[in-house]
């Protein structure tokens, strides 16, 4: 199987200000397309970090895809760098010239400045990929059958070339390996009482595919994965021990796709043409924004009250002002005035709503941080569930968000509540 | 200077599925430690790897941190290498036993299965770091003067045991360099503009210190890093070199501090005790959670009308449904309205509001994916803004969040209309 490796560039990866997402966007869409990544390391702007890494990468894979150090300022170094692994020099590339005057003269409106131009100049033995999106182009070098190919940093540059350019081209350069995936997603569960569950299964799978557990966000993703030289039967090998799989851990799944959770609750919802408006307090908006990250979500999701202060609770979702005295935001009695008041003001059939103590202050005795209280429902039938989480703030709110989604996915599929075995 | 290599392990960061953020928090709080981060490296949860990573990263930095692989099941085999590679094998660990019979009987009320019981078992010859958060000890190793720790890769429990026992051991053991950053944040110019107005600065600086340029969604953050194994006059000579960094970048400037946007605007609204409420379409709640990230935003944020649905803009915020039907939602007038009408409900001093074509669908002639109206406001002003974004509707989101933010921060700063020069 084609191996790769992907070296990621800037002193900002090694100190932490930048978190990497390049590295998982590539690898994922390197996979779909039958490519294996071995390997991510992430280095410095520094001349021998980078000369080291693409002397030792390329001892251990095919292909070395390498991002940043594009840029026109001083610290951005990989081109010349380049330049001296490969023995060669900078040359202007005239099509990448054209396109830099044309962002700064005809997009930017800014003056074009000489720094500027120096983004058009490339090692001259490498094969340039055109930037459609930024100044930097991409440049594609060999070297002892190693393919070696640079792209910029800023990740909507880097996914426009790969996806037009250096994956149609490995692909059409290398052939393709056959890998395939199932994936299923569980909630409600650990991670170590699944794998009891499944222990046989787990143990009885031929030594092609195999079978990973991923927890994230208090769910678990199970995934299944087919990797082998020929398609043979391989397909309905994985069809067949993904309906065992499902079989054994029935109770728990949310979907056999791999979408997220805020993607299954807006098939359900498109599918019985149902609104969805959403009341949150102590998410603090976190809820709208990953519903509304879905392109489309439009067709089910009318908007939702924001009601981080109590007055907004009482006066826009009407939460009655005595519920706010007596129990207080962070109770069973508030979340389900808020589901009502939403559902009344938006006019939707379902509503969903939160209201807790994130952290890392606030808490108290009876109401210690963590402290969540959730609510899904429409105006025939609310639910609600307590819950404590002991993360940090951004952990608490994500894990409030996924349990409230999840919340309201139970109540619909159960259908109504007179329909339902006691 | 004491380097340091983080390993990453999990087939999942090879294909993508999760993404690698314990790597950049590590750095960050190993940085401010005084140590440096040389490399991060991400391989799969093989044993050849895993060996040969251990053994190659020891040759580049003095410690090499492992983060992942030390869950319950069958695919997590970092444990057992890490007893192959260090010669030794597994024992139970009775502090580490009774921690994970005390989380799985008293906090998940779960069985406690062999599996649960494996999870307190470590090599023999390594020092055991207990797990406050979580049933997988850490394991910190020497071998050849080299320090060797491997940690669990669930981010919270991680960030627990490098905070209390990683960095205090670390800083006990090998002392520590002065390192020393100032950071300022820059809307409204780019990279190379940038580096163009300060040239002759970054040509003087002293080989000590760095400068680097860090874009990020459409700002630029600069930040100047000092690192030397004496401290002697380091400060003092940073702190005259910033201030003559900041007052060549001056008109660009949005703060001298290494914080967000929103932080800015917090910490703005809380020396003048004002508040702040949202009506967003297009964001759908981004604005929201990034304003209620922050913890103590509920000092000056009230709450939001996420307002998706056209219905939601007139009857929560009273936009008159004339400018719906003639300009339509992404309009000057809607997001005014929205300003306005928010302010009404919520009874803030200050609101913004945003509403745009995020895409991939949704876009026309006259108004292409990409075209964003925002608007900043009081009862008194209200200024607008049209923006168009050519990128995907991650990236348009968080940039129209960023513009809005700014527009109110220069609108606070700028005063009063009346006072302000024509």
């Amino acid at each position: 199987m084609t191996n790769i490796s992907i070296i990621t560039i800037g002193d900002e990866l090694l100190i932490g200000q930048v978190i990497d997402t390049n590295s998982a966007w590539m690898a994922q869409e390197l996979n779909k397309a039958g490519f294996w990544v071995n390997r991510h390391l992430a280095i410095g702007d520094g001349r021998n970090d980078i000369l080291k890494a693409l002397d030792e990468e390329s001892g251990k894979a095919d292909i070395i895809l390498v991002t940043g150090g594009l840029g026109p300022t001083a610290d951005d170094i990989t081109k010349p760098v380049l330049c001296e692994y490969f023995n060669t020099s900078l040359v202007i590339n005239e099509e990448a010239l054209k396109n830099v005057k044309n962002i700064f003269i005809n997009i930017l409106h800014r003056p074009l400045t000489q720094r500027n131009l120096k983004q058009a100049e490339v090692p001259a033995s490498c094969q340039v990929i055109q930037n459609k999106r930024g100044t930097a182009p991409g440049m594609l070098f060999e070297k002892n059958g190693k393919i070696y190919i640079s792209m910029p940093g800023v990740p909507h540059e880097m996914k426009g070339m790969m996806t037009e350019s250096v994956i149609p081209y490995l692909q059409n350069r290398f052939g393709m390996n056959f890998i395939s995936h199932r994936t299923l997603l569980t909630a409600g569960v650990g991670e170590s009482t699944l794998a009891d569950h499944i222990q046989d299964f787990e143990a009885s799978l031929p030594p092609e595919i195999k079978l990973a557990y991923l927890p994230n966000y208090g769910m678990v993703r199970l995934r299944l994965t087919a990797n082998s030289n020929h398609a043979g039967t391989l397909e309905s090998q994985l069809d067949q021990l993904f309906s065992d799989l499902k079989s054994r851990v029935n109770e728990w799944i949310v979907t056999d796709e791999d979408i997220s959770l805020q993607e299954v609750l807006g098939k359900l919802l498109i599918a019985r043409k149902q609104t969805l408006s959403t009341a949150e307090s102590c998410t603090g908006g976190y809820v709208a924004q990953i519903i509304t990250s879905i392109p489309g979500s439009s067709a089910y999701y009318r908007g939702s009250v924001i009601a981080y202060d109590n007055d907004i609770k009482k006066k826009i979702l009407g939460v009655n002002p005595a519920i706010l005295s007596t129990v207080g935001a962070v109770s069973e009695e508030t979340v389900r005035a808020m589901v009502s008041g939403v559902i009344k003001i938006t006019g939707t059939d379902f509503a969903i709503a939160t209201s807790g103590i994130m952290g890392p202050g606030g808490g108290s005795k009876e109401k210690p941080v963590g402290t969540v209280w959730i609510a899904a429902g429409s105006t025939h039938e609310i639910v609600t569930q307590k819950l404590w989480f002991r993360f940090d703030r951004q952990r608490n709110i994500e894990l409030t968000a996924v349990n409230v989604l999840n919340l309201l996915r139970r109540l619909i599929i159960s259908g109504p509540s007179e329909n339902r075995p006691a």
